[in-house]
């Protein structure tokens, strides 16, 4: 960060709009505009006229909603917004002069990125759930709410209603974070909790979430991990105030794990979650070394992480000073999500009116360590021909790679059998190397399963 | 609140000292008075020292610890403290024109309350962990704070390590809260683990606490609860925006509890924790009505603070918006307790450089409702006599003071039973009428023994 002041000298402000005027002498009015008016943004409408005595109380500022864009003016909402308030013309809420705070809940990069850089460059601070923009565009967008000194929070991008991106920027500003793992989508929590707890097929239970609507129809950005990765990337610039894009994230999702899988992992004493893992893996010419991925893994069954299940969602920090520390609750939804964009907003607008705001600094480059290079525990699920040698057959290829054997379970399937090994901390190169020479085994049938395994 | 402005009028200021100079245009250095140096002032020196480069490159903060008050100056030390910075006059290091940025850790509320009254006066803001001086003294400190348009801080005070705090005051600033429920101390939490689990005594079980230095050789603040109510009284402050002290909880420890207790809680589904509870119970004259309580309950096992194990403190938090949310994490120790500090210092120091803070705002008055009116289900496990009537006559004393019975468990215990009845929702001061006349039965042998049990 060049300035630590965050303090704007009055003089020498060009593009910001003059502080929110006051109605009331110990009250600040502060103008609102919307940008998105669907589940998110109609609670927030509800949750800011419910709470509106609560605010005024306890922070001296009145949050007035003077403007919402959406995209047709005609379709029904959750909730009434006055004539005169609703509009289909987002760029003009941004630049309306009564709108002192613009909160985006548009979501995808365009126009969001636009009306976002523009808000901020007149100096208006920005409060948005927009995971996609910040993944991709977050260090253009952090860098502008710097140079203009306003807020751009972001809480309700990753983990909804759980306070999370505030911790990591502030409690744990400092703290010398190793890994942050989290269950940050909860479509795929819940697939893989009826898939757990009733045996459920991958099939069943996506159907089940989707009649739930906790899947959408074309479910692809939840159960491939597209909008896991996002977060992850979110996740890793904040906690390592380091530059990661959604595409530094390697990424896999869960459409292959079957209830086997999950019935294995169970017997060795773990569960399967789809995981966002964010650590500092060494540095690299003084940069930060990370490795940043999202795949399915197991997890010892005591681990906490493991406890949670259902659409929840959770991050795990593990920090040298700190410890291990959890923060659990509603990933998504409308409340729980306005409800974390309210508490940004409420942040934003007295900064807005205190004339400060809560600078990101610059933030530095990263080395990605690529998932090649990266060593874990593993469990290899394999169908064979049970007959004799295919064991030594089989260990032979691990050996040939160096992928030393922790344990190996088998089970017998008529005239076939089915071997489950944990190896012992191995990279993923070799043992990828070693799952495309077991392809190559003539006893071996169809593909293995490979999962990775996460301790303590 | 008064006045949301949180800039300081420049003129207006005549007791706050100017802002921290700046040695290097692109860097601020902010001189740190450090109060008390034992594990967690340790802690903070070493973090400090090891994260200087980070804070400084994310923050634009040189955070310089410039005098440090200690009891002794002759005690030997976990860190090494130039010479100069030491002293036994904590005094002299809050008037000190050197120290920025005031670290109160010696606990306790004298001279601490004098010693942090009189930083917030100079305009040196105050970061400090003494959760029995906020729990006693927190109306008139924080109301110190904002008239000198400091930030007095107090993350680490509550939950050690655990983001709460900022939480609670920032993200969840306006959400309609219902009920937080905490798991706040680890003593206590370690001894019911190690019953639960080992099935050992409470003596065995808080000698081992003792022997690991979990709990004090006196370890009455622990056991009977002071500890979890002082951190009570804190929550309900900042959760409900009102003035709760310490002396307004309703405090039961847990040295009654046996294994036995614990084995019926276990064979009914639930396991037993001491919670801090506080919750909005209602409205009296336009003021919150709170319940703030400290007693062994009977959670169900499948709540998200069950899986909470030995010293590990959480807190969960009901919120009508946000829904339910955990935060969990390392609830003691040094440095845990220091990453707090640190993030708190940090984001004081930043604030005093930009000349602004985060206001507390004026706390409402609560009306506390006592015990006794407090409605719950509750868990009575009797020992009777094994003759005929005895079920009768038990049943009689229930019904009598319509406390209505929701399951009842017999076991045989040689001429003696017990049995076990869990209750619909009932008020307190029926359930203790129940218990009171019960004694009085001549089938029922020693004290009948009463949890509170908490459903979801």
């Amino acid at each position: 960060m060049k300035d630590p002041s965050g303090t704007h000298d009055q003089a020498g402000e060009s593009t910001a709009t003059q502080p929110a005027k006051v109605k009331d002498p110990s009250r600040a009015r502060v103008g609102v505009g919307l940008l998105g008016c669907g589940n998110v943004g109609a609670a927030l409408v509800e949750l800011l006229a419910e709470q509106r005595t609560i605010i005024a109380g306890r922070t001296g500022l009145e949050l007035d909603v003077v403007r919402v864009a959406v995209r047709s003016a005609s379709r029904s909402r959750k909730v009434a917004i006055a004539d005169g308030v609703l509009t289909t013309d987002a760029a003009a809420v941004v630049r309306d002069p009564s709108v002192d705070v613009v909160v985006e809940l548009i979501g995808g990069i365009e126009p969001a990125r636009e009306l976002v850089t523009t808000a901020l460059k007149l100096g208006k601070p920005v409060v948005t759930a927009n995971k996609e923009l910040l993944a991709n565009y977050g260090a253009e967008l952090y860098a502008a709410a710097d140079t203009a000194g306003v807020d751009l929070l972001f809480e309700a991008a990753v983990g909804g209603g759980i306070p999370l991106i505030r911790p990591l920027r502030a409690s744990l500003a400092a703290e010398p974070i190793r890994r942050v793992m989290g269950i940050v989508n909860g479509t795929t929590n819940y697939i893989l909790s009826r898939m757990t707890e009733e045996g459920t097929s991958y099939q069943d239970a996506l159907a089940s979430a989707q009649s739930l609507g906790y899947a959408e129809r074309d479910p692809t950005a939840d159960v491939e991990g597209f909008d896991a990765a996002a977060k992850a990337a979110i996740i890793a610039t904040v906690a390592f105030g380091a530059r990661v894009l959604a595409g530094n994230v390697y990424r896999e999702g869960i459409s292959d794990i079957g209830p086997t899988n999950i019935a294995h992992a169970g017997r060795l004493g773990y569960v399967v979650k789809l995981l966002a893992i964010v650590e500092q893996v060494g540095r690299v010419e003084g940069k930060p070394e990370l490795a940043v991925r999202v795949h399915p893994a197991m997890l010892p069954v005591d681990h906490p992480l493991a406890s949670v299940r259902d659409s929840f969602n959770a991050v795990f920090v593990e920090g040298g000073a700190v410890g291990e520390l959890m923060l659990y609750g509603r990933g998504a939804g409308g409340r729980p999500t306005a409800s974390a964009v309210l508490g940004d907003l409420i942040d934003a607008a007295g900064n807005r009116y205190r004339n400060t705001w809560n600078p990101i600094g610059d933030l530095g480059e990263a080395v990605i360590r690529p998932i090649d290079d990266l060593a874990s525990e593993y469990c290899i699920d394999l169908e064979v021909l049970d007959r004799p040698g295919v064991l030594a057959a089989v260990a032979g290829v691990f050996g040939h790679h160096g992928v030393s054997i922790r344990s190996m379970e088998q089970e017998g399937l008529d005239d076939q059998a089915r071997l489950v090994f944990i190896t012992h901390r191995a990279t993923e190169r070799d043992v990828q190397a070693t799952l495309t020479d077991l392809r190559e085994l003539e006893a071996v049938r169809g593909a293995p399963a490979l999962l990775r395994v996460i301790n303590r």
